[in-house]
Parts: C-alpha cells; sequence; structure tokens
C-alpha cells in the first residue's frame, strides 16, 4: 500500500473538485470566469489609481463560449504574466491583510484550467505597462500535474491601448438570462462600484453600458498588521521564531497593530507572572520556550488592548449607495446606512445596508405640487424586474462582499442568515417563521473586510460568524426602521386617498340632495359643493403628517 | 506591484481557510477531529481485510482537548508516516477511482494543522506493521510555508499491539453533547458500518461501546477506470499525450471502462468522418491534433457505450443496514432499500434509503399472541431521542456517504433537497411547502460512490447533482410507499382498537340491563357478556387487515 501513496497536486485538485471554485455547469462556469476576470480588472485598476474602463464579451460558437475581458489598468510585468495566469494559489493579495476583491490568487488561474479542460485551449493574454513601446502577448495553460504555467506561444506586439490587460478564454459555456445571469452581475457591480464604466457585449451581440457616475476613486485601503486578539497560540509561536525583531517588547509591537509600548509592557508582565520561567522585555524572541508562549498568548487574551484600527476598511458610503440604488433601481423609497467598523478573529469589517422599496405593478400615492393627491404612474420595468421583488414574493437580496456581488449559494450565506434572523413584522412586512420577508423590495448588504470568510473557495457566500451575523442585523434595523417611518406614512396617505376618493365620489349627490332640500339654484348647489370639498380638503391638509 | 506577486502554499491557505476543512469553533473541531482519525482507520482495516477495532479517546485539560484514536489496521511503513499525518493533500485515494472514506489526503494533515496551530503541539503518533519487533513513534508537525512534514522525535519501542496505528492530537476544542456530538456520530457509523466495534471514553471518563453484529467485512470494492461519457475534452487531449499505448485503438480500449474492440472501432470511425485529417485505429495517441481529439471527443458522445460497471459500488445492503437501524435505533416500523447503481459525469453510485418510524412518548397498538390488542409498551428512550423525531417534529436525517455519516451543513446537502422535493403528503405525512416533512421518523440516505462531489473540503454534504438527486427521491419514494401500508394498517388498528375499548367499557352496563330485562342470575349474566365479547371479538379478528 506503501507505494501508493503520492502528492497530489493543487491544480489536479482542484481540477477533479472544481465545482469548489464555482466551475460546476456550463452556465455557472460562465459567470464566474466573467467575475474573476473583473474582479482582477477592478483591483488592478484602483490599487494603480486609474479609473477603470472596462469591456466585456461574451461569444457563442458551435456550443462553445469565448470570453474576452478588457481593461485599461496598470498592465502585468511580462515575467509574471504566465504564472498569475498558469498557477493557481499564486498572487499578491493573500499574504497581506488589507482590503480586496482577490485574496486567493485561484479565480483567473481556474478559469483558465476549466477552459483548457473542456475545450481544450490555453489562455489568451495581452498586457501592456504604462510607458511600454510593445505589448506582451502570452498563450498560457497550466501543467496541472504540477501546477506550473505552461507557456505555449509568446511575442510583443503593437497595440492601441497605452496600457491595460486583456485576456480572452475559450470553454464550454451555457449564456442563460435570469437572476444568475452576466447581466445581473454586472449591474450589481456598478452599483456597488459607482466610478466604473463597463461595456458588455452579449453572443446576440446587444451592447449595454454602465456609466460611471462618479469621477473619484475609492480611497485607495491600507494595509494592516494583525491584531493581537486573533492570534492563535501556534501562529504566535511561528512568528517568534521568524520574526526580525531581536526583542519581545519590538516584537510585540512591530508585528502586531494596536500594541504600543505600555501594553507590551503590561502583556509581558502579565505573563511573566504567570510563567514559571523568567521573560522579560529583553528576551529574545527567537529562544522563547512553549510555555513561555503559551503564557504570553493567555496574557494577550487577558490584557486590553484597542480595538483593530479600522481605517484599513473602504466602504461603499451612504452616499455613493444611494446614488447606485437610485441609478440602477427604480423604487419608491431609498434608505442606506454604513455601520462602524468592527471586527471577527481580530480582522477588522465593516457592514452596509440598503433598501429599495417599490410597488412594481402598484402605483404609490402622492401629493402633487398643488397639494393634491395623486396615484404615481406606474414606470415600466427593466432589468429591474430581476433585482426588487413582486409585492407577494420573498425580497430579493443584493449580497456583497469587498464590492463584488455575490450571485450563488445564498442559503448558506450570513447575510441570508441575518435577513432571516429579523423579525421584519415589527416593520410592518409579513414574514412566515425562518423565512425571508414578503415584500416588493431589494436589500442590499455589502460586507467589506480585510479577510472575507468566505464558506468555499468559488466565494460565494460568507462563513456566519456570530460577530458578522450581528453587524448585519443591526444594519437591517436601522434600515428597517427608516422603512416602517415611511411604510406608515404611506399607509396614512393612501387612506386617506380611499377616503377622499370616497367623499368626492359622493359630493355631487350630496349637492343634488341639498338642491332639493334648500331649494337652490344649480350655481348655488355647485359652489356648495366646491365649498364643501375646500373643507374637507383643507382639513386633510392639515391632517397631513410630517414625511 | 510584480514584486509582491508569490506562491502560496496550499497549506497556508486552508490554514488561513481552516473553516474550509471543518476546523471552525473548537466544537466542531473536535468531533472533525475524532471523524478524520477514525475514518482513516476504518479504510485502513478494510483495505487489509481486518475487522477493525477502534478506541477514541477524548480528555479535557486546562481547556485543551486531547484525542487518542488506536486502530488494530495493518499499521503504516515508517517512511510514509510523516508525510500522511503532516503534508496536505498527499495519499493513496485521490487517484484512483475506488469507493473509499477519504479520497483528497488532507483530513488528518488538518487535524494536526489545526492542533498545531491552537495548542502549539505536534501529533504524535505510533505505528507497527504485521510482523516488525518494534512499532514506530514519531512527533511531526506541518512546515505551513513548504507543505512539508516536520519530525520533531522519531524512535522504535516496543508496543503490545502486534499491528495497527495510535494518533493523539492536542487542540483547542470544546466537548459537547447533542446532534453534533461525538456520540451521534459513533452510533450513525456503527449503523452504516456493521462489522465495526468501537469503544469511546468521553471526558467525564464514561465509556460506551458499539459492538459489531457482523463478523463479515465488507466486499472490497474493485478499482475502475474512468467511463468514456465523463471525459472532458482538456482531459483526453491530456490521456492521450501521457497514454503508454502505441495506437489509438488500445487507449480507447486500456485507458477507459466499458469500451471494447467493437466500441472503440465504432467511436474511431465516427471520428473519422467527422476531422478532415486521417485517424484510424492504428493512429499513435501522442501524434494526434487538437482538432482529431475534438473529432474523437464528439463522436464518444455520440456512440452509444454500455453504462458504467457498477460492481465497483459497495453499498451498506438491505439485510446489514435494516439490522444496523434495529440495533441503534429504537421504532415502531423500519423499512429500507438499496437501488440499482446509477452514475453522474461517468462515475457510478448508489443510494440506499431506510425509514425508522416511531412514535416516541405515545405508545403504538399491537395484537397480542392470543389475538388480544394491547397498547404497545412505550420503551425508554436514550440517545435515540437524539436520531428519531418527536411527532411534531421535522425528520430527523441520518446523512451517510461512503459510509461516513455526515453532520453538517445539512441545508446545502444533496439528501436534504431530495428530501424536501418529496411530496410527503402524498404518504400520509404533514409537510409545508419546501419544508421537511414532520412525523416521528428517522431517515437514512446513504450516497456510495467512487468520487463523492462534496460541496467543500470538510466533506459534509453532498452537491445536488441531478443525476443523485433523482436517485435518492426514487430511494425515498419506494421506503415512503413501505411506510403509507403501514401506517394504513396503524390507523386501522387504532380504530378499532378505539371501538373494541368502547364495547368493552359498556359491556357490563349491557349485561347489568339485559340482567334485568330477562331476569337472569349473576352466572348466566356474566356467561352472556362473555358471549357477547368473543363474538364481538370475533368479528373484529375476521375484519383485521392483512399487516
Amino acid at each position: 500500500m506503501a507505494g501508493r501513496q503520492r502528492e497530489i497536486s493543487v491544480s489536479e485538485f482542484f481540477l477533479k473538485n472544481r465545482h469548489l471554485l464555482g466551475f460546476d455547469t456550463p452556465a455557472k462556469a460562465l459567470v464566474t470566469a466573467v467575475k474573476e476576470a473583473v474582479d482582477n480588472a477592478l483591483d488592478a485598476c484602483e490599487e494603480a489609481g486609474i479609473l477603470p474602463e472596462i469591456s466585456v464579451q461574451v461569444r457563442d460558437r458551435y456550443g462553445k463560449s469565448r470570453v474576452i475581458v478588457e481593461d485599461n489598468g496598470p498592465g502585468i510585468v511580462e515575467s509574471q504574466i504566465a504564472r498569475i495566469f498558469g498557477k493557481l494559489l499564486y498572487g499578491s493579495k493573500f499574504h497581506k491583510l488589507s482590503q480586496s476583491r482577490g485574496q486567493q490568487g485561484m479565480g483567473i488561474s481556474a478559469a483558465g484550467m476549466y477552459g483548457q479542460l473542456t475545450a481544450g485551449k490555453p489562455l489568451h493574454i495581452i498586457s501592456r505597462i504604462k510607458g511600454d513601446k510593445l505589448a506582451s502577448e502570452m498563450y498560457v495553460s497550466i501543467d496541472t500535474a504540477k501546477n506550473q504555467p505552461d507557456i505555449h506561444r509568446k511575442k510583443r506586439l503593437q497595440w492601441d491601448r497605452p496600457h491595460g490587460t486583456r485576456v480572452e478564454m475559450e470553454m464550454e459555456g451555457h449564456y442563460q438570462k435570469g437572476p444568475h445571469s452576466i447581466e445581473v452581475y454586472l449591474k450589481q457591480t456598478a452599483i456597488a462600484n459607482p466610478h466604473l464604466t463597463i461595456t458588455y457585449q452579449d453572443p446576440q451581440g446587444e451592447q449595454i453600458r454602465f456609466a460611471r457616475n462618479t469621477k473619484k476613486l475609492p480611497p485607495r485601503p491600507t494595509e494592516i498588521k494583525p491584531h493581537p486578539y486573533g492570534i492563535e497560540l501556534g501562529r504566535l509561536i511561528q512568528m517568534l521564531n521568524s520574526t526580525a525583531s531581536r526583542t519581545l517588547m519590538r516584537f510585540l509591537i512591530d508585528e502586531f497593530s494596536c500594541v504600543g509600548k505600555k501594553t507590551a509592557l503590561k502583556i509581558i508582565e502579565l505573563a511573566r507572572k504567570q510563567s514559571d520561567r523568567r521573560l522579560s522585555d529583553r528576551s529574545y524572541p527567537k529562544h522563547i520556550a512553549h510555555a513561555q508562549a503559551t503564557a504570553l498568548h493567555r496574557a494577550i487574551k487577558k490584557t486590553r488592548i484597542l480595538a483593530p484600527r479600522t481605517d484599513c476598511i473602504v466602504p461603499i458610503g451612504e452616499k455613493s449607495l444611494l446614488e447606485g440604488l437610485h441609478k440602477e433601481l427604480e423604487a419608491d423609497f431609498y434608505t442606506v446606512t454604513t455601520r462602524p467598523a468592527a471586527a471577527y478573529r481580530g480582522n477588522p469589517f465593516q457592514v452596509e445596508v440598503g433598501i429599495a422599496y417599490g410597488l412594481p405593478g402598484e402605483a404609490a400615492v402622492e401629493i402633487d405640487t398643488s397639494g393634491h393627491m395623486r396615484k404615481k404612474e406606474a414606470h415600466e420595468k427593466g432589468a429591474a424586474e430581476n433585482l426588487i421583488a413582486q409585492k407577494d414574493e420573498p425580497v430579493r437580496l443584493l449580497r456583497f462582499a469587498n464590492r463584488v456581488p455575490l450571485l450563488y449559494q445564498q442559503s448558506s450565506c450570513a447575510i441570508t442568515k441575518a435577513v432571516i434572523q429579523t423579525n421584519w413584522r415589527v416593520y410592518g412586512l409579513h414574514q412566515s417563521k425562518g423565512a425571508l420577508p414578503i415584500a416588493p423590495m431589494a436589500i442590499l448588504v455589502h460586507v467589506a473586510s480585510v479577510w472575507v470568510p468566505y464558506t468555499s473557495e468559488s466565494k460565494e457566500a460568507i462563513e456566519p460568524y456570530p460577530e458578522i451575523l450581528k453587524e448585519i442585523r443591526l444594519g437591517l434595523q436601522q434600515c428597517a426602521r427608516n422603512l416602517a417611518h415611511y411604510l406608515h406614512h404611506e399607509m396614512h396617505l393612501r387612506q386617506e386617498y380611499d377616503r377622499r376618493t370616497y367623499i368626492e365620489k359622493y359630493l355631487p349627490h350630496i349637492g343634488i340632495a341639498l338642491q332639493e332640500i334648500l331649494t337652490l339654484s344649480n350655481d348655488e348647489r355647485d359652489s356648495t359643493v366646491k365649498k364643501l370639498d375646500n373643507v374637507l380638503h383643507k382639513s386633510r391638509t392639515t391632517r397631513k403628517p410630517e414625511p
């Protein structure tokens, strides 16, 4: 049996388990491939401080799909191209704590691997760095047995873009419309990234353009060091062994965030009391034994340390989020909130919630400029139908993590769980136990973090850590309160409107009755009716609640 | 930016994403660690043809848990120990298509990595191969930056077992009772593995023993070659390039299952017609170009090929499954079914379903040997309470994949989806739309396959492939029909019982009335009542439905 034991390459593993990376059905694989390429393009542009302009093209040919994604990013150094596109677990984002869309170094190479598996074709990449005279062109596939890139062809060529990257892949894909379509993914991406312009050409050749509504790039997220509260014993031992710091004190200050001289001394003092051996601020980190490290670890947990710095998180922001919702979703009422930052396992994160409430197919009531009430016109509904639920349907969830829309695995996501846990009946909506509320509404939740704990490598759902659930619930409650206020006002208006129309319907009859009783002329009758109408109208106006 | 691009070791990746491997909370980590060690022990014993005897011990000490799992398996060659326990993605089961519990080569090393992270201690392994005079002892941890084992200590020692393996790990664990406890995992393991004896000692020192009820090992699963229908184009190209076969015909026959000379010729003939270039049974595989491979791939899909061989799957079997349910679950009615084997993406699989129906807290009616009816005694309920639902609760699911119980992520599992999709109202149970049925019942589903598509590396749920869903539904329907028959009979008996008790209650009064009317003596009255009782009893017996 011993002879059969073998190493398994990470590419082989994910090739066989490609559903873990989101490449299970041809329909899902197509959306995932677009998503991975667009996420990379956005990360690259923002990191280089460039306003992103991205074009996406999908073509169908003999049951195979061709995806082309092109960006105006900074381009990729030629020596890195092959490994970025032809090796799983290779990238710049895994080893740092900083908010970005990618974090694993797997997405785009996984898309390439899927293309290679189902169409037998390598990825085709063109990339040009600003200032370079020529672009680099490369055909790359993965040697899955070794998880190493195979370069098939490579040359330098003229390219009309001054800088940017273009990736073209062929794969078994199935193009579909609906809630899991490329359009919906792009539309949601546009909501969460108001600084992005994206053009999309679908297999029928139709073009959609999502234009930016701000030229301001989001602030660049800063990189942070780990917070002491999130460090496990084993990791602490590993860090002690590999640090460049020469004293325990410097180690604590340099390797962690939120630890200054005072806190470091407190920790060391507490650890010294607990361990039998000597431990001081000048101890040499590499010589600290297991028992002392354990004491140090306990001391960290017992010392009051500042909460993690949160300026490393870049939320979308209430203003941009509201604009994004207005731009892409047609509704009667919008409310958004950005929660203060919090932390799970030492990792800072921040939650944003938005609600768009409308009544598709049933116009709401509004008061016109002259103070009269009328029914709002029902607007024609386009793709928005996909994003706001009908009034007898469960609400639609728009889930985002680090500005990336999450389309699949809704039921296992922390966001869904938090929405279900919230008691929406309190706010005037229908809801069965353990289910989403029923309302003509979309709920948007964005979780931004230096490290998003996804439930799988395909990054489709967020692990329901208690701290994250709590923050989402608080955000939902805040928005729900605003919604309840609006719904109350709306209901009031609606009742008033019904009462008014009822009275208006019978006023002429009252007029005729009065005419008979008091023997009025037709003019007297009409003026009496008009006076009555005015009196009733005024009484309504004075009772009009504050909006 | 280029300078920051780095390779990510697979250990680092899973250390940071350890929730993907089932090591997220201390409670779950403890159960997962036990599970990984027991699964490995079972695989090893069965592969060597040894009746498994496994002992599991869990101890609590200062908030750290110590897990010790010992088996009577064949032992591990010393040169392999370090890599099996100290390297992720290393094992014998990934590269072959054969039914086994493990398939990734990650579980036990992941448990070790978690122990190392949270307790800072290496794994402690003792293993002895039959015939060896001494056992090997080793302390192993993982160098996560390289995904390579670190051996801390190593020696040969006397060990009282003639052969077997013992692994001891320390970790941050939280011991808990309930549906996600080690007891429940072991109890379910005993149901699906009637040839297994396992003793368990919990942190309070209490011992539980699950004894085998058969000495027959399940037949050893055979290894198979991939079925042509499950092969993607890219994989075909890769296989053509790496085959040792010297002709296309031999390649098709040797590398695939279900392809004989006739089928191979048909495929080649069809492919030749479709490709412009020449392709013959004697073509040299390594020289086949992309266009020809594409034609070959299409030809395979269009040729009628026998369904995958299914003797590679070893189900538990209806008899053993029924015995297992009887042994570990106390219920009033049992039914099981083993479906014929089927295939998804070319991988054979087989589904087994069992139902245990009881009425905890409400005894059923039975007919005793003398033909009289009585209420069955309500038995005292022990751990079975965890496995059969109360009558007003959703049914309990006992999910298994390759004889391993699945405890977590129930909602995303194919088994749960299939149970929800089945219309249980037809069979006389309550069920809300989109929910599990309500009944005092446990449903057991076992999916056995040469490759189980899990939804994550932690192997807690099965991906809902349509073919798998369909087979589970068919199995459920079969069992549900038997259940409906039983419930119908049960209902009949119950009505009869109610009628009888009603009559029996009033018979003495009828006797007294008759005595007064007919002026009977007390003896005459009693004998009349007795005759009446007999007549009524007979009428009931003749109407007694077939059980």
